[in-house]
């Protein structure tokens, strides 16, 4: 199911500057019987980049779309999808300046979720990506539709079986999974990358900053983080929308068969009010 | 005028990894009458790419898809035209890891020139962008289509009034103009910036590093240059494929009213053989 700017559509009309340089946002929302979940946490971060590109204010209107299709999924049988929804700048004359007056396109997309994400995930096994994220603190934590790093640490991922990879910045600090926040747990307490220079600041890693872990009674915090800290940790997982808190099971030298941490906030994740 | 995979069309089919994640690469290149110019550097630059992404090698099917649609301009009345070829990593299932065996989509697209190229251009005033390139060397020199940065300085460079912006990369070092490659002159010789860990490796500046600089007996070298070695420059001139060289008239505290040696590779860039 797509829809163009409300649209039933097969195809995005060009000229459009998120096909021609990645000029828009994305976020991607887990449906559950056709209600979007943790939506005012995607629609923030959305704000947020709609912000940092400059773009006219169409949140309302982002948000409105949004609402329409994830009503209709809800005849669509299945109970989890997952709604990509993608903010461009639109047409423009040709270069990189925009149009003085820009007329953002919507598009969203759905598609069904194979797997009951409420069920026991299976544990990751990690690799180290060869890419690192290119530092731009402008950008830094908003979701834009440039991400060839990710892409390509994705695919060196999966051409080396793994299930997912960390990504370092330039300077070799951890910074996240290709697709997803990463935590450790050490000393009892949770820490995560600092994403002040990169990386995509994830609603799900949000919720267990703010929410989930103080529930637990866990301190949770930013921190820089290298290889060697989760290599060291008691625990490693990471998270995202579609998947909730994953556990870790193995990532260069260090190697995890218990995780109750990552256990109790995956029932939080999916007990919860949406 | 658009192809989609040599057909005509007005959109996109979706999905697109080139909208989703900015998967693939572009050219831009002039038409003179119905014929690219130095179609074979473009060619070189984007084979480039295509092995820095590792997309399948459909080099031969795009230049063939080009080589078509260059000749029907030729019928199209103006003289000169400006092609964008596009090639995206086409559809995928969601995710950002590719397909394992990805079918590479080519759009085509043609606009006429407004204006003569070759006649002598206006000297640009030249803002300095507040938003720098990230360092990624893995894909530096290519043309991928990763743009925000630029078209976040390009934005800036028109709302401020300039006709261009000098970009940097993290580090302060003076990379490129936003849509083009900086020259300056001095001590009767060309530098221009490295360009081993940002920045695209422009067609123009190849030809006058290697052909155009030492036809006019001049030293042409690339160099690690700051937004002082500009403003103390002799001269200060940035190129691309659809302007050839353009002189620049001011830039921060610098101001120029000759340009005898952007003058000489003006003449050079369009009086040689295509």
């Amino acid at each position: 199911m797509i829809r163009v700017d409300g649209v039933p559509a097969v195809a995005l009309p060009l000229p459009d500057r998120g096909l021609e340089f990645g000029d828009g946002l994305f976020e991607t929302l887990l449906l559950k019987e056709g209600i979007p979940q943790h939506l005012e946490l995607h629609l923030h971060r959305l704000r947020a980049g709609l912000r940092a590109l400059d773009f006219p204010d169409c949140l309302a209107t982002a948000a409105a779309r949004l609402q329409s299709v994830a009503d209709e999924t809800s005849n669509l049988g299945a109970t989890w999808n997952v709604l990509r929804l993608t903010v461009t700048r639109g047409a423009g004359p040709r270069g990189y300046a925009p149009p003085p007056r820009p007329r953002p396109r919507i598009i969203i997309s759905v598609t069904p979720l194979e797997r009951d994400p409420t069920a026991e995930p299976v544990p990751a096994r990690l690799g180290v990506a060869s890419v690192n994220w290119p530092v731009q603190p402008l950008f830094a934590g908003i979701k834009h539709l440039n991400r060839l790093e990710q892409v390509m640490a994705a695919r060196e991922a999966k051409l080396a079986g793994f299930d997912e990879a960390v990504m370092r910045d330039q300077d070799g600090q951890v910074i996240s999974a290709t697709a997803g926040n990463l935590f450790i747990v050490r000393d009892g307490g949770l820490l995560t990358p600092v994403l002040d220079r990169c990386g995509i600041a994830g609603t799900r890693r949000r919720l267990i900053l703010e929410h989930w872990a103080p529930a637990l009674g866990l301190p949770a915090a930013e921190a820089r983080l290298d290889l060697e800290d989760l290599e060291r940790a008691e625990e490693v997982f990471y998270c995202n929308s579609v998947l909730g808190p994953r556990p870790v099971a193995s990532l260069g030298g260090g190697r995890w068969q218990n995780h109750p941490v990552c256990s109790a906030l995956h029932e939080l994740c999916w007990s919860g009010p949406t």
